[in-house]
């Protein structure tokens, strides 16, 4: 069993600043694809909670932390109320969606492992269970804006990477006996960093074998150039 | 704890009504969308139960009550039937829909909130959850349809309002010990009326603010003028 | 109670099988929307592993299997790891899918369908769920890919009816106390079977009645113009 990591009231401040900053993203989502306040909402909502009440219902701790802890909840409000009263301008808040779901991403692949071995599932399911934490809030976000989830894009840059290697981290902290706050605070950074890189260097992972030249990807091109001509 | 608030047979009955009107609003969509009469039939399921899968998930009610009541399955089925015989004219499904679904909105977001409460949730928790009882059937057959969720749309009238209305009503019978059959039958009837005047005057939420000129939402026009032209 | 089907590591090597050839499907579908390796492992791992973590919640066995059997997790890796380098020509690409995914969805809908009634679920809702089980995967894959899912399709050939029969033919056994290796292995082959014929002979479901003529079928049919036209 692991001892508790940090202190009760310091491990519900970070996950509310977690909460907090995916919320901003899914909010900044909500506002490029010009939904409502209440679609600004949701959104928020969806994107901050969606990973971890995955996690908890997997791990059979219900009702998931996000149904009991009025904080939880009233997170992403607050982070939707001031996207929309304070949202950057419109060229400006795509960077802004993706800074902020970077630090959703360090904190949260370090939770979600924490809390899943915490459950005792073993050490792989809770590294998978902690990135799952970590992008799926970001892919329902995607899904409910009627996108392609960027996890899955090719042209985006890495993102389920950092995610891993926090999640490595944590697990080899676990393994050693070795999982303190300050550990835990440098997998998480190790992640936001390493995406953050990702996203200024344009770190893309390479598709299937033999795609270069494919049809389909003539294709898409070609259907690429009729979205700009049209758009 | 809440007293029993229906004599069981008026809850289960209550409980089918609001499974059978969503499930045509479910099967009408999958005729607009042109699916096969599986499609229908599935599409009738997933946007009946649902909403209610979901809530039962969370308060740890497992198996839900979809997959123990045997009324609750076959239910959509006899609706899916209904509409693949029956189905109006296609120029008025829209408008079908949208009474149907506004009916079982009224309901599902009454009986969502009080089930939630009844398994031990905090009030704010019961109401967020009720809320998504009532609008996540509708989400799921959006984004099966694969279309943006109505729910997040500025361009659609008021939805979540009408529901937080009524659950809100619910919320503070419970609070004042005065939730009955009548009160809880007012809370479903004033979400399904709110829910239709605001789709007759079309009220709508406002978004973020400076987006009025903004670049994306011209962008946006001109791609609606295009899929007029094309269509 | 049901006797114990089969003895545990033939039963394991089914699933594991089930699971390989559900993510062979969801890596080719990755590798045809053109993700990257990451896409292309997620999208194994979801369509190899959705519609089984999706019952096991239902009938609250947690945490599900593909989070406490290693194997489970790493089945679908290899998958998408063969694709990665030895996906066929692209052409061939869709065929592939479609057979893989069939063989899953005849393995799928008679493990569904075992282990919920293992769990104690009636015999429709057995039923009910071992279809889900058996289509789950494929629906999460193609909403996840940004598609309407092939399950709901008209223009699709029939998806859920063999997997239906298959069910049904496992439901059969157990009324008749005659559920074997033998024969849940002959309701797995029928389902096999059935939806290569229906891929084969492209048998289709009806749709909606009136639906031949009408407004949206035009437009539709202006639409699918207009995509070859700029393709």
């Amino acid at each position: 069993m692991l001892q508790q990591l940090f202190t009760p009231s310091v491990q519900h401040a970070l996950d509310l600043i977690g909460i907090f900053v995916f919320a901003i993203s899914g909010a900044l989502m909500a506002v490029r694809k010009n939904f409502d306040v209440f679609g600004i909402a949701v959104l928020a909502e969806v994107t901050a909670l969606g990973g971890g009440v995955f996690r908890d219902l997997v791990i059979g701790a219900v009702p998931p932390a996000a149904f009991t802890d009025l904080g939880y909840f009233l997170t992403p409000l607050l982070a939707a109320l001031l996207v929309f009263f304070l949202h950057p301008e419109v060229e400006r808040i795509q960077t802004a969606v993706n800074v902020f779901d970077a630090a959703g991403l360090g904190l949260f692949c370090v939770a979600g492992t924490t809390k899943a071995y915490e459950y005792g599932l073993g050490l792989t399911a809770s590294a998978a269970l902690g990135v799952a934490t970590a992008v799926g809030g970001g892919v329902l976000r995607d899904v409910l804006a009627n996108e392609v989830p960027s996890l899955l894009r090719w042209d985006r840059d890495l993102y389920a990477v950092p995610a891993m290697v926090g999640t490595a981290l944590v697990v080899l902290c676990i393994r050693q006996d070795a999982l303190t706050p300050l550990t835990s605070g440098l997998a998480a950074i190790t992640a936001f960093v390493l995406r953050l890189l990702a996203m200024h260097f344009h770190w893309r992972a390479p598709r299937a074998w033999h795609r270069r030249s494919s049809a389909v990807e003539v294709e898409e091109r070609t259907q690429e150039r009729t979205q700009k001509a049209t758009a």
